[in-house]
């Protein structure tokens, strides 16, 4: 397990270490435990998660983390994705992807401790910008994000093909 | 050059080609012409912009294409990139960033076209999901999103470092 940073948010103490395979199963329960995410996922067929976190985990690029207590539960994950660019003089950028945290371990500070790590991993990288969209549905998390430091100055489109 | 596609808009006809270090200088005058590009490109020193050319280059999630005028001229660009994912059952999406289409070639399709083609590409890569963000200064780049089947569903947040 390759620990990235320990975590203090309440009163617990929490390890981000990067995901492995074995980790999948619980990360799907995590996405769909979401308000949104409930109608999307489907814990019960596990195979396609997997072949993509092969995928996520073969490419340099990706950064897929839990976070779990002390006691090895994983309570928590997000995806980072660092991206070359042109624009903005050659920036890399980082996106941060499917950030969740589980309904028992939220409103402590998990989530900023985490996003607040991304930042940091993201200057460390030598990014010039973090991004990431959150559905509009999500206005606890836009307020978060906003206290964060980020600025809604985009609109996000989707097209599900 | 490797021809991805031959795109018709109004009485032009358009090469889409993947982008060679060749082309930097002539993609970043068209980042560097955009309204809200001219205060962050600065195509005087190509140096940096060669650089993230070739983290693009060589990454297979990558994707820079340029479209040239049949006399071989530049004058449109866009950039892909495939990005896996555990969400929505390990999805892989296409993210679109950086389109930029010279005045001289707005406004007849040549925009849609290149979209189009990103989104076949997409769907030909097994993406389920097409994304990109667009500066919400930009109300003519929503209404072109929004015809191409795009929902502004998302906030798109930023956090310059």
């Amino acid at each position: 397990m390759s620990t990235l940073a320990t975590l203090s948010a309440g009163d617990e103490t929490y390890v981000l270490r990067r995901a492995t395979d074995a980790d999948v199963a619980r990360i799907v329960e995590l996405l769909a435990a979401d308000q949104l995410g409930a109608t999307r996922e489907s814990a019960a067929e596990l195979q396609p998660y997997r072949q993509a976190f092969a995928a996520i985990d073969a490419d340099p690029a990706q950064l897929l983390v839990v976070a779990t207590t002390s006691g090895g539960e994983i309570v928590a994950t997000m995806q980072l994705t660092f991206i070359p660019g042109l624009a903005r003089r050659g920036a890399l950028r980082a996106q941060i992807e499917a950030v969740r945290v589980h309904e028992q371990h939220r409103s402590h500070g998990l989530g900023r401790e985490m996003c607040e790590w991304a930042i940091a991993e993201a200057r460390r990288r030598g990014c010039a910008l973090v991004q990431l969209t959150s559905d509009k549905q999500r206005s606890d998390a836009h307020r978060f994000y906003q206290r964060l430091g980020f600025a809604a100055s985009h609109e996000g489109f989707k097209l599900h093909l």
